[in-house]
């Protein structure tokens, strides 16, 4: 394959090695532990993260790639809005995973701007994205602002999932979809 | 004062020091920025957290001490679930400091084994509290179950506040009541 794209696989599989490192062992890992975990030299690993900061925000952005491959396989089930709210559930491991590298992520960036930042335009395209799913939605009672529902629907969501990362046995199934769907009815006729 | 008031008064000072720190500057924080802010010597903050891994600890029960202070002081209006919940959400200088020692304690208790208990039992007693209101509230609707509703309102809660440590521009309070009071009127009959 072109060198380019090589590059660029590789990066992206250091980079998934990295998220799935920080959820299971926290923002306390290194390089050398991404390099040890991937049988990669700790030369080749510092090629790819320039320092510790950009290891956390790459882990980041591969657990929101992670996360955009989910929502962009779903079928074009008879829901598209719960299904796409219930995708980002932790409902299954790999959706558990990815909200544990989001949270080490956040308590990272509590008093780091550039991280901060971050967070702070992935949770308004994500809004975006729900919005517009809402204003497309015709079961909606007249009068549901797709900005306020968007807003609404994801704090439920990031709620239950940084409650659920700590209490999994707490948190089944049945518990994470009651009160979305309880909230998708009040907004509905 | 007798010399344990002292120490314990003394100790959650600098607990609170800690918990200001971390919401300022993140979990980089260590024992040594303690000292320098407090103006006390290295050694006196050493005598207080046995390492990096209490202070944080320290730090988090300090701003649940300083949040069930805020709790403790609402003067039984009107409506006291409603209450309950708008204090724990960021609407104020104080609040907004809580949750981002919370967030950040949240970040290092990922892959943290102990840091997570903390934050689990934490949880349930939170609801625990919010069940009882719940239960007691004369307006909920026939059927409707407190520990069931006190999930769901303190998860929106959870969500609101994470999302609003990062962009507190895009919370302002009108945008944080609106879907806690539409969670509660869904409650209620």
């Amino acid at each position: 394959m072109p060198r380019q794209v090589d590059h660029d696989a590789r990066r992206a599989e250091v980079a998934a090695l990295a998220a799935t490192l920080v959820a299971d062992r926290g923002i306390g890992v290194s390089v050398r532990d991404v390099a040890a975990e991937g049988g990669f030299s700790t030369t080749v690993v510092t090629h790819y993260f320039a320092d510790k900061s950009d290891l956390l925000r790459q882990a980041y952005d591969s657990a929101v790639a992670a996360m955009t491959r989910r929502i962009e396989a779903l079928e074009g089930g008879p829901d598209p809005l719960r299904e796409h709210c219930a995708t980002l559930l932790p409902l299954d491991a790999e959706a558990a995973r990815i909200w544990r590298t989001w949270l080490a992520f956040f308590g990272a960036a509590v008093g780091d701007p550039d991280l901060a930042g971050l967070q702070r335009r992935r949770v308004r395209s994500s809004r975006r994205a729900v919005a517009e799913l809402v204003a497309a939605d015709a079961s909606m009672r007249p009068g549901v602002d797709p900005d306020a529902a968007a807003r609404e629907l994801l704090a439920l969501v990031h709620g239950i999932a940084s409650e659920a990362a700590f209490d999994p046995d707490d948190w089944p199934a049945a518990a994470q979809l009651a009160p979305l769907d309880a909230a998708l009815a009040r907004l509905r006729s």
